[in-house]
This record gives C-alpha cells, sequence and structure tokens, in this order.
C-alpha cells in the first residue's frame, strides 16, 4: 500500500516517467508512507485512445503534446 | 467527472473507437453531465491475454472478431 | 469484450446508473458488439476522493453535483 | 490528461487525501503538465481486501495503518 | 510485481476473499512469481451498479448471489 | 461476475498467461463461481514504467525478470 495507477498520452518522455516515479513516491513519504511501500504503474495511452467531450485527444489536442 | 475507461480487444477498429467516444459521451450528456466533463480511456488488449471461462480468447473465441 | 469501467462522484442517482447500462451498451450494439458481451462496472468516488487542478471536488465544485 | 489513479487502505485520513492531490499536481506541473489537466481518483480498500504475500493486511499488519 | 484487481459482487464473503488471496498467490508462485511480490485488491461493486447485456446485476440476476 | 484485472511486467511468456488464466479460473470455481462467469485481462507493463519505491524495476530489478 499505496498503489497508483496513472495514465499518460502515449510518447510521455521516459525522463519525465522516472521523475514522477522518484517525486510521487516522495510525496508519500511525507505523509508518513514507507517509499519500499509505494507501487507506481504508468500506462502510454494513445491520444486517439483518449477522448474528452465527445472528441479524440489526437484532434481536440493535435498541436498538444507528443505527435502521432 | 465521469472517467471512463474501456478495455477492448487488440484490433478494434480506430472508427469504432471514435464512434465509442462521441456517442458514449452523448449519453452521459442525456442525464445532464456537460460533455466536456466526459474522459474516456480505451485500452487495446490482446484476445491472448483475455481470459473467459479458464481460456483465452484467442483460443475460445478464435473465429470472432480481431485476428491474432 | 468489451468491459466498461466508469468513475462517478458518489450520489449518482440509480435511475442514471440504470440509464447508463442501458444506452451505452447499445452505443456498443451500433458497432457490432453483441449486447450480452458488454459488462460495465459503475465505481462511486467521493467528491472528496476526488482532485481536479490540485484541489478536490468537493471543494472546487462544491455548488455542483451531490452534496457531501 | 493525466489520469491518476490510487488505492490506499480504508481510513487513510483526508488531510492526507488533499496532502496528495495538492502535491502529486505539483510533480506533475514539474514536467510542464498544467495543473488544471492532472485528474486523481483515489479509493480506499479495507486492508481486509487487500493481500500481499498470500495473506490479507488486516492480519500481515495488523499493527501497521488505520485499524479494522 | 504482479498486482492484481479482483472485482466481485457487493456481498462477496470474507472467508472466499482470504480464499481468494491466498490461492490466487499460489498459483503465481506456481509460475516462479514469489509470493511476497504478489498483491492483491478486491473490491467490491454493487449488483446495482454492475451491467451485462443492458440490464443490472440486481435485476438479471436478483435470485443469484448476495441479496440488495 | 468477477471480473480479474492482472498487471505483469512486459515480456511475461505466454504459456505464463494461459497457466494464469486457467488456473486463477480454477480458484473461484472452488468458491462456487460458474468458470464462464470469470473474466480475466493481463496488461504487460514495462518495467521502466513500473515504480517501487521510488525507482523503475528496469533499474531497481535489473537483473530479475524479463530484460528490457
Amino acid at each position: 500500500m499505496p498503489m497508483v495507477q496513472i495514465n499518460v498520452w502515449k510518447g510521455f518522455e521516459q525522463e519525465k516517467v522516472d521523475y514522477l516515479i522518484k517525486n510521487i513516491t516522495k510525496v508519500f513519504t511525507e505523509v508518513d508512507v514507507p517509499a519500499e511501500a509505494v507501487e507506481i504503474l504508468i500506462y502510454e495511452v494513445p491520444k486517439s485512445h483518449w477522448g474528452v467531450g465527445g472528441e479524440s485527444c489526437s484532434i481536440k489536442f493535435k498541436d498538444i503534446g507528443p505527435k502521432e
């Protein structure tokens, strides 16, 4: 405990993945959760498979984030 | 709010993905949820990694849906 | 297949839950997925446990949706 | 994007929930993700329903964290 | 690794929960995964919030499993 | 019901996937759940995207499990 699942757009850089793992774990330690207990899974979801407001992000946010 | 996660067999066509995003969002608006608040994530899972009744779908449903 | 998981704010009315189950299943049938194959799970998450922009929805959206 | 789902033991204090929402969102802003785009859902799972090493946490970790 | 999330109908007996935790962990050890690495989370979802074939299980399966 | 979601490291062999599907389903039948009702989805997550104790598994467990 805890178990964290993070969904990001496909193409999210590895160094950002590493940064999230390190610093989100740190946030948990600040509320007295031991670092070793923190498990974080990160899923990359293509913008074409992520809908907001009825439209896929590959259309709605084509100029933001990773290109598909 | 709401946040929707949909698992489908790998190979699900993009036009069907777009149809789901558009029309599932519409269903939410019919219960007074604003379209912009609806977030939909779609995960493609290989039939080989989807078990029903103790068997993977790539065996149990080999003649249905996308080929693997 | 498919398997759908929907997260909504705690207090979402049952008749809306029933409406979602019925009509989201219908959307799937419109892309040639048999109704019987569609499984939908709906989770109610308290607004106090749902964060947007760094703030819980029980603060950020205290005047919208179910009261807590 | 991103969408974060966090599972913690039932009984996790609300002030810790608020702390996580605020500071995990901050971590995302540090990798150039706008705060408003960050959605965090927190699920409380009873220790009796959380297994590690073949045993429920209400037995394995009965002296740690919230009592059940 | 691995991390297992199990959804069952609300009212699933605790002794069955314990049985699942113990014996699903055992299955993993049979494919060379150390028991201590296996984390299992079990969520109880009301039959009223679980749809199959366009209908909630509290209607479709009212005579099966826990009463609501 | 039930619906099971399993996260494993990317590179988990298919014969182990098949073993899990078959034998986890069997465990459910031992608590009176019909095999046909058991749905199991298995997600492969790269070790680079799986954090434990603030570090990705591709670093922390580089000598264990599948190579990346």
